[in-house]
């Protein structure tokens, strides 16, 4: 393992440390937490909180900003942030108006953020959630029962950060959750194992002449290995995929290539190039286009691509609405 | 090599067809070359042009916007664009008062760029150019004579990009950069090497628990090789070196933590949290922070410290103006 870092056991401390100042114009560390929250405040606005585990950086602290996160629980690489961490981001979020968590589908995050919702309920703080299941790849995980929760969850994170902004009700933006995850769907692979700092070594191994699809951002299996493709075929692959999942004849969509950390802006482009004829092939207009790495596997090589069905004509103008944020621009 | 990609010599083609398709809203591809030029014109502004080889995505064609650069030109990979493709990139950044062109001191984009220049005020086109040479690291080096230069050419492109942007002339912006470039410099270092799409192979062998200092952003050899350090040791011999070559004693700086393509954000929080008390330990105040992959080598994994003395205070207020680019928010 080569890593720029220190002790593997301080690299999320250290991380946030860094974080914090190089963006002190936009965000500050919850003093002793792990909880990353926006300066600007926006009273009786509702406040929206993510997190998860450490290692997808940007996500979720880089989302923290005015228009999207109130405040992201970091936990340790791919571990759940502890209840007691929610709950720090829960309060700090908490404007009068709830707060809403946005939660990636994974066991321990469930589990978690569960039980920091109901501390806060003690504390008269009005909280509901939203599950973001996107990846289709699999049903049920290594850390999951039903479909993993992947890069879908920043389109999440902006359209309710827009409708949080525009002063919405906590049951007005639960609403707007509810119908909008079914509507995104994600498809990934991957070419290169992520190492986790303390572990030292590849999740998993792939040959040198290897890819697989339908990866976790954790590294978990996907649903078949092949010998390398090509960009097209991998393009193909992914949107055939997709396609049982979710109808494009005739729909307009918001789209996301999705860089997995180690995968140059070069590719990511490539990817693109062959993917969005293959979408319009399918009868679908594409009216939203984002790429770049926004939830990453720390240093894994690969690639996902997100659509969202845009459904509600909200959608697009909430994407389109501009943010004061570290990671999206 | 395992790169998402199709036929290695297409790749620059494909990766500028996908970049333009993402971000039709704010570039455009040349007809029949490889620049990108930004949608928004500014009459009677001075244009700025940069550009160079393929492979340090987002530079440049991600800075071509409202603000920072008219048009890129870009090269194969690694590899200078022809006089004629940056001929190209004059004549679509050209708005009637004249253009300046920001090259990275490489020898083939000294010529290539030096002829375009000629070729282009044989069409009455006033044109003149600064050359960035912030890498401290080495004196020559393998396609360069005197220093190169590498990711503190974003910074003037963003200075440069806010002085054009204010309608001054273009000798007014040759004087600006003939002043702002001294004051820039850049210090980097890889654990991996890159991978050229058409070699298909990397460019340099490092083993599994060496590092090198010095290294270029095509894989240039640095000047010293050793056993892999922390995150601390490797921000102590940066700062010390770059301290040999600029005054950070009571002096301002905006500083750069460039990542090399495959480094996750991660390890360029905890090498930020490591960098920034040991340059404040020098004497200096850092008055502006920024952190991510400006200027990449591919696949490399490594890391840049750019440090730019704010000796007039204008450049601050250039590098804080809001700019519609791709890569810079």
């Amino acid at each position: 393992m080569k890593k720029i870092m220190n002790q593997p056991e301080n690299i999320v401390n250290e991380m946030l440390e860094g974080l914090v100042t190089i963006h002190d114009d936009l965000v500050y560390r919850v003093p002793n937490t792990n909880v990353i929250a926006r300066l600007a405040k926006t009273p009786n606005k509702v406040g929206l909180v993510s997190g998860g585990g450490s290692g997808h950086e940007p996500a979720h602290a880089g989302f923290v900003g005015d228009g999207m996160l109130s405040a992201a629980a970091c936990g340790a690489v791919f571990t759940s942030p502890s209840p007691d961490q929610v709950l720090e981001a829960i309060k700090v979020a908490d404007n009068g108006a709830g707060v809403l968590m946005i939660i990636k589908n994974y066991s321990g995050d469930i589990m978690n953020f569960d039980m920091a919702k109901e501390l806060a309920e003690l504390e008269d703080i009005k909280v509901d959630f939203i599950v973001v299941d996107d990846d289709i790849a699999v049903e049920d995980s290594t850390y999951t029962s039903g479909r993993r929760g992947v890069a879908g969850t920043v389109y999440v994170h902006k359209i309710l950060g827009a409708a949080a902004r525009s002063g919405l009700s906590l049951e007005e933006i639960k609403k707007i959750a509810d119908d909008l995850v079914p509507n995104i769907k994600t498809l990934g692979l991957a070419i290169k194992a992520a190492t986790v700092p303390e572990v030292g070594k590849p999740g998993f191994n792939l040959g040198d002449d290897e890819i697989e699809f339908g990866i976790g951002i954790h590294g978990e299996p996907g649903y078949r290995r092949e010998k390398m493709k090509t960009s097209q075929e991998m393009a193909k692959e992914l949107v055939d995929t997709l396609s049982r999942s979710i109808s494009f004849e005739g729909n307009s969509f918001a789209i996301l290539v999705n860089g997995m950390g180690a995968t140059p802006l070069m590719e990511q482009y490539v990817f693109a190039n062959d993917v969005l004829p293959l979408i319009e092939a399918k009868g679908a207009t594409v009216a939203y286009k984002k790429l770049g790495d926004y939830m990453t596997a720390i240093d894994m090589a690969g690639i996902s691509l997100t659509v969202l069905n845009i459904t509600d004509p909200r959608y697009l103008e909430w994407l389109d609405e501009s943010v004061t944020t570290i990671a999206w621009n």
